[in-house]
C-alpha cells in the first residue's frame, strides 16, 4: 500500500499527516513497504522537503538516526496541477509500485477544496486508478460550500471513485470522546434508559476556541462559523447524541442512523439563531485585533465568527427537547463538550418539606477536548444532621485511566483508511443532507441585521446567546474549571 | 437540656459519646448550660472520672486549658442500680436543673441490654420523668435477642416513655453514606429511574471487618453475626436501598416505608444461608487465635462469626431481584459497601458484530466506610481504531469534596436526639419486625450442620459463600482497591 499526498507542502501534512504516519509506523501498523509519496507544486529536493517537514518540531520523539527508515519511505515529486506531466508522474508511481511490491493506493487531497476536481481529474487522466490493487481517496473539508456545490463535487468524484472508496474527513470523528458516545449510550443500561424526551430536559453542545482565524482570512471570509463548524463538526456530534441504536456497528448501519437524524431536524427559526463577530480586546496580556482588521478580511465584514442556535429533532424520541449548539473563536476557553441535562426531579419530597434548596438536575457531561472525560453531576446529601441536598460531580478522566498516549484524531483516521473502515467518515448523503439543512440557515443569517462586532475577545460570546437560552429559563453550563464549588451553575 | 449517661465508665462513653459531645460543644450546638451527667456504679471522684475518660487520647484536638469549660459541664455520680439511693440521686439532678435552668433530660443507656429494664425502673421510681421539661431515652443495641424479648423490653419501656421519646440507636444510620442513599435515589432522575427489577440484576451488601470479636467473647457467644449485624445494620441498609419513596422526609413517613420493606421480605431458604467461624491464622505479620480460643468462648462453640444470605423482596418493584448480604469478622479488609448491579445490556450491537468482549454491567457502588463515596462502573470505548468496549469507573469521593471533617455517626445521632428528630432511630415496629424476620433464620442456622471453623483469617470468608452467589452465575464484587486494572471483576 502507498499513500500519495497532494498538497504536501501545506500545513496539514507537516502538522498532522506526517506525525500520524510516523506514529502508525512506530506502532508497526505501516512498515517499510508503505511509501509516503508527497506531491507538490514547488520544486524541492527530497532533502529540502524533509527539512520543510520540521520533523523535530512536530514529532517530539523523532530521532534522525533511529528513524532513518521512516525517512527512506518518504518521496517528494513535483507536480504542476495545471500542466501535469502524466507520463512522468505515472512512471514514478509505477516504479514505486514495483519497488515496494504494492499497487494499493490512498490518494490524500490535503489541499483547498477548489482544487479537488483538478486532482481527481489528474488521477483519472493519468490512469492511476487502473490496474490491480485498490484506490481510496481522502478529502478534507469543506466538501462544497452549499448543497449545490457539494452535489456537483460528489457527482464529479463519483465518476472516478465509487462511494465505498471515498473517505471524507471530519477530524472530530477521530476524537476518542466523540467515538465514545455510541459506546456510552448503547452499552450502559443507566444511560441508555434515560436517553429520550421523557428524561432529558435539553442538550448543550459547545465548541469554544480561544484562537482567532489565524492566517486563514481569505478562507474564513467566504465561510464563517456556521459553514466552518456547524455544518460538519457540530452536526456530527449532534448525530451521535441523537441517533437511534444502529442494527450493528458496521459503517453503513451507523451512517444510516446518523442520516436519519439530519433528516429529522426541524428548520431553525430566525429568532433561534444568534451570530457574533469578535471585537478587539485584551486577552492573556496582549492586545488582539478585531476580526475586521485581520489580514485578508473586509473592514466591514459581516462574516460571523460565532454562532449559537436552538434546534429541535422531530421524532418520537426527541420531540420537545431543545438542543442548544454554539461555536466561536476568541472565546474565554478552548473546550468542546456536550452536556445532556436531565429533567430535574431533585425537588421531589425534599422541597415539599421545606428543606433549603441547593440542588441540580442530573447532567451528563462528555468532554471531547482538551480534558477528555465523562462526568455526571448529581445530588448527594450535604454532611450534617439534616437531609439537605448538595450537587456533586462524579468524574471519569480519560487520560487518568488510559494515559495520555491515546492516538490523535488523524492517526485514528489514517488507520481507518488503511484498514478500509468508513465508519468515521462522512457519507455522500450525510454531507448533502447537512448542507440541505444549513443552506436556509446561512440564507437567514444573511438577511439578519448584524451589528458587528458584538463580543469581546476572551468572553463567552455575545450577550444575545445568553438570552437565547435564558428566555427558556436555562443557562449555558460552565466548563468544569469555572463551575462554582457547588459543582454546578444551574 | 441535660444528658444523663448510665454506664458512663464503659468504653462507649469515652470512645464515642464524650468525643461526640465535645464536637457538638465546639460547634456551639451545646453550650455551658448543657450538663453531662455521667452515672456509674464505681466510686470515683470527678478528677478520677475525667482521667478515666482519656480525653487526650480520644479527642485529638482537646486542650485542657482552652477547653476547661467543657470539663466544667461534666458531672460524675455514683449510682448502684441494685440499691439506688433515689432521694440522693433525684436531689443531685434537681440541683443541676436549678443551676443550669433546665428540666429537659436525655437519658442515655450506655450499658448492656440486660440492665435496660433496671435503669428504666430507676428513672421511673426516682420520678425523673415527672415535672416540666421533656424526657428522651436512648438505647444502644441490642434491643432484645429475639422477637419475644424485644416485645417484652419495648412493652416495659413504653410504660415510662411514649414512643416519640424513645431513641433506639443503630449507629449505621448515623453514617453519612447510609443517610445519602435516600438523597441519591430520590433526587436524581438517573438513579431513580433504574431502581427496580426492570433494570437491576441483583444487589450486594457487604460488611467486612478485619477485627475479631475483641474482648466481647461473653456477649458474642450468645449473639453471633446474624444477631449482631444482620438484624440491625444490614437490614437497615437494605431498607434504605429497597424502600419506596416516602411521602415526605419526616421521621415517620420514612420509617413507615422502611417497615414495609421488612414486611415484604420472603422467608430465607436454608440453602440460601451460609455461616462461618474463623480459624487461627497469620494476619498482617502476626498470628491470630481461632474464634474458639478467644477469651470467654466455648472451645466447641458453634457461634457464627460470618454469615451470608440471599434474600428476596416480595413486591412489584423488586420481585425476582436477589439481594446477597454478608458480614464477617477477621476478613481480608475493613469495608462496608452496597453494590447495585444493573442488568447487562452492554452486549447489544457490540457483541453481534464479533467485537472482542470486555464489558461490564453498570454497577452503582455506595461505599459506606471507610473510603466514603459513590461510584459508577460503566463501559467506555477503548482508545484506538476499533469500537471495543472497556469497563471504567466514575467516582465521587466524599472526603475529596466535603473534606474529612464530616461529623461522625455518634455526633450526628446525638445532634438528632437534641433536636428531637427520630429519623435516624429505629422505631418499635421496625425492631420487632426485624426480629420476626431474623428469628426463623437463627433457628434454621441452629439446625444446620456446621463444620466450624471454616474460614481463614484474612480471607474473604468461607468458600460456601462464593458458591452461594456463584451458583446463580454471579460473583461477589471486589472492593475498589482490589479490582483489576479493568475496573471490575465481573
Amino acid at each position: 500500500m502507498m499513500i500519495i499526498i497532494f498538497g504536501s507542502t501545506g500545513d496539514l501534512t507537516k502538522r498532522k499527516l506526517i506525525p500520524a504516519l510516523f506514529s502508525l509506523y512506530q506502532r508497526k501498523i505501516i512498515g517499510a513497504d508503505f511509501p509516503i509519496v508527497c506531491v507538490g507544486r514547488k520544486r524541492l529536493s527530497k532533502n529540502d522537503f524533509i527539512d520543510h517537514l520540521e520533523l523535530k518540531k512536530f514529532i517530539p520523539e523523532y530521532d534522525p538516526k533511529d528513524d532513518s527508515r521512516f525517512i527512506d519511505m518518504i518521496y517528494y515529486y513535483t507536480v504542476d496541477l495545471d500542466c501535469a506531466d502524466c507520463t512522468g508522474f505515472k512512471k514514478q508511481i509505477g516504479s514505486l509500485e514495483k519497488k515496494h511490491k504494492t499497487s494499493d493506493k490512498i490518494f490524500y487531497l490535503a489541499l483547498p477544496s477548489t482544487l479537488f476536481k483538478k486532482v481527481v481529474d489528474l488521477i483519472k487522466s493519468c490512469g492511476l486508478t487502473v490496474g490491480k490493487g485498490y484506490s481510496r481517496v481522502v478529502f478534507e473539508k469543506p466538501i462544497g460550500h452549499d448543497l449545490r456545490s457539494a452535489v456537483e463535487l460528489n457527482d464529479h468524484v463519483s465518476c472516478v471513485f465509487p462511494e465505498k472508496s471515498i473517505y471524507r474527513i471530519d477530524h472530530y470523528l477521530g476524537k476518542e470522546l466523540v467515538q465514545n458516545i455510541m459506546a456510552l449510550r448503547f452499552s450502559n443500561a443507566i444511560f441508555n434508559e434515560v436517553w429520550n424526551n421523557k428524561f432529558i430536559d435539553h442538550v448543550q453542545i459547545t465548541n469554544s476556541e480561544t484562537v482567532g482565524i489565524e492566517d486563514r482570512g481569505d478562507y474564513y471570509e467566504k465561510t464563517g462559523a456556521i459553514k466552518d463548524m456547524f455544518q460538519n463538526h457540530l452536526l456530527q456530534i449532534l448525530s451521535f447524541i441523537v441517533m437511534c441504536p444502529p442494527k450493528s456497528i458496521s459503517a453503513d448501519d451507523i451512517r444510516d442512523e446518523k442520516i436519519k437524524v439530519l433528516r429529522s431536524l426541524d428548520p431553525v427559526r430566525a429568532e433561534d439563531i444568534v451570530v457574533g463577530q469578535y471585537d478587539s480586546g485584551f486577552v492573556k496580556g496582549r492586545n488582539v485585533l478585531p476580526y475586521r482588521s485581520e489580514s485578508e478580511v473586509d473592514p466591514k465584514s459581516k462574516t460571523e465568527t460565532y454562532a449559537a442556535m436552538k434546534l429541535f429533532v422531530n421524532n418520537g424520541r426527541w420531540k420537545g427537547v431543545p438542543f442548544y449548539l454554539r461555536t466561536g473563536k476568541r472565546l474565554a476557553m478552548r473546550y468542546t463538550e456536550v452536556n445532556v441535562v436531565l429533567k430535574d426531579v431533585s425537588c421531589n419530597m425534599f422541597c415539599k418539606s421545606g428543606v433549603k434548596e441547593d440542588h441540580t438536575p442530573n447532567i451528563m457531561t462528555i468532554r471531547i477536548q482538551p480534558d477528555e472525560g465523562i462526568a455526571l453531576t448529581f445530588n448527594a446529601k450535604h454532611p450534617g444532621s439534616k437531609l439537605i441536598l448538595h450537587p456533586v460531580v462524579m468524574d471519569f478522566c480519560h487520560a487518568c485511566h488510559f494515559g495520555f498516549n491515546v492516538p490523535q484524531a488523524y492517526e485514528v483516521l489514517l488507520h481507518q483508511i488503511i484498514i478500509g473502515d468508513q465508519t468515521l467518515f462522512t457519507r455522500r448523503d450525510e454531507i448533502e443532507e447537512s448542507w440541505r439543512y444549513i443552506d436556509p440557515i446561512v440564507k437567514m443569517v444573511g438577511k439578519k441585521k448584524r451589528s458587528f462586532p458584538n463580543y469581546e475577545p476572551g468572553s463567552f460570546g455575545p450577550k444575545e446567546a445568553d438570552k437565547l437560552i435564558g428566555r427558556d429559563g436555562r443557562e449555558w453550563i460552565l466548563p468544569k474549571e469555572l463551575r462554582t464549588e457547588h459543582g454546578h451553575n444551574i
